[in-house]
């Protein structure tokens, strides 16, 4: 049986093959800026994800946050790390925020498990 | 047979207590603020109810609303005020707001169900 | 001198004007649903104006704020039945919507000195 | 086995129903201002249901979505039409559309085997 | 004097310039695919052009709402054409899009007044 | 005469002073989470800087990227490392964004002017 991670990484991977076998350049442009941003640069590529997260939980995108999320758990960010820049995003985004950051920790505790058990959850 | 109330009950208390079992403090301080911005005041808490309700609704977020629809029907709020501060977001926040309000009445509708029938809907 | 409040009044006079001697049928029509959303139905209109008010408030709409704090004001909501309203749309928004409570203060302070001066602030 | 067109379809009509059955005269009537905004004026259906499309992109509703990509392969918008406005809203919305997109793509080509099948896809 | 359009264009050409002069990459290829998702494709400019604007109007984005409209202007929209794409934005985006809507009314009879006198008002 | 970051602090500081002179327990409480969100914990005060500043800009609130701008300052975030954050800012945010980004950039000159005129420019 596929679980939710599973499912997720596979529709991602679908549809993006899908959509960049457009013809539209502009669009295979912008999915190139978006990897690119989050690319090392005097930033450290965990704080890069750690800002794409906080941007993904205050704009409330539950796939963007379990993207990110993943991300994150790869760059080694710690459950304390996590819980400071959810409380930074629930304090600016309010209580709005709150079914993104159940559901941003429900994922991790997934990640966590299925590293674990050595199985990859990797994006 | 789990209902999508009793899911969704479910999943925001298991989390919730995950999420309160970090050692976050800010985090909890902002739950702690959350429940008592509803409880009375010179506002009666139907009053307050509402105005989360008519908050969530343009904001648009489907959890938050399910979670407000509940308090109000325990709050007594009737079907005629329900829709009168559904027509409130509704010009103020668009059609944009409609697929959230489908979802907002069919929670009404089930809550109302379930108390005919004598089951808890409470949160 | 105009204040600041007295330019908003004109400013939207003006424009509400120009908009309405459009031929567009659809725009004349929600400008009137607009209004008749917060007329007396079974729920006051204080209370309506006050879900108008955290609506735009959650929203970040300084104009929609002003105009919801001058019929709240018509209306006699008091300081603290503002504050109230406030910390729902601060708990539920969050710090993003500081600047605009500011705004909606400075606003009410404005609209009370007015009133006192027996000056009007009515829109 | 009912897909997922079939159950949006019927989920939105059950729902409006329940919904105009109430005796809110302001939703009946925004109902209505919803329907007549996209029909043929100055511009062209075909033009509006893009801006309805585009407009509902940026904000990211899926359900919004889903309607006016239905509506779009009624009036036989094109793939290249279709990428062409999604680019705009990826550019000014940015990448927290891109899940919107996907879902987007997914419902536009599930549309077009519907039609290839001669099977009903509308609304 | 200056008038409002000559100083927002001034304001933007000058910071457009201090960004663009920054040694970051990423930055200056979104400037670039920003210009291009306007750019004649299967939709006319036009088309687009529209799609930017009520795209800047659902998302209230005061700036962006003058440069399409700026550019509508300069693409010939008529009177008529603007309030039909305003009537989509409006049904969709509520009456938290009213002071932007006055907004970019405005902003269209300032460049329609300066294009009569033969003074520039592009972009 | 004041310069403009000297008229945002004064009025800042004002309204605070006013909001927090209200009995309302829950907002006093909130403006102190608001503050130690951004306090050194795990992540150094710079990373939450920078959570709070992105976090701002994708939510396009002009006077929320003025403080943390004003903070990033104070904490010596350099040049690249902004354009590093505004870039996950625009990526995220798409170009709705690109006005604030302006007004941040301008806004990191003044502080930088400021602080070489060994004027004050903190809050």
């Amino acid at each position: 049986m596929m679980d939710e991670l599973e499912r997720f990484r596979r529709y991602r991977e679908r549809m993006n093959k899908r959509i960049l076998s457009s013809k539209n350049l502009g669009i295979k442009r912008f999915f190139a800026l978006d990897s690119q941003a989050y690319e090392k640069g005097i930033l450290p590529v965990k704080t890069k994800e750690l800002l794409g997260l906080v941007a993904s939980t205050v704009l409330r995108c539950n796939d963007c946050i379990t993207y990110h999320v993943i991300r994150c758990v790869q760059e080694d960010v710690s459950d304390e790390e996590f819980f400071e820049a959810f409380n930074v995003a629930l304090v600016v985004g309010g209580s709005i925020t709150i079914p993104h950051i159940r559901r941003a920790v429900d994922t991790i505790d997934q990640c966590r498990m299925k590293r674990a058990k050595g199985q990859s959850f990797e994006i």
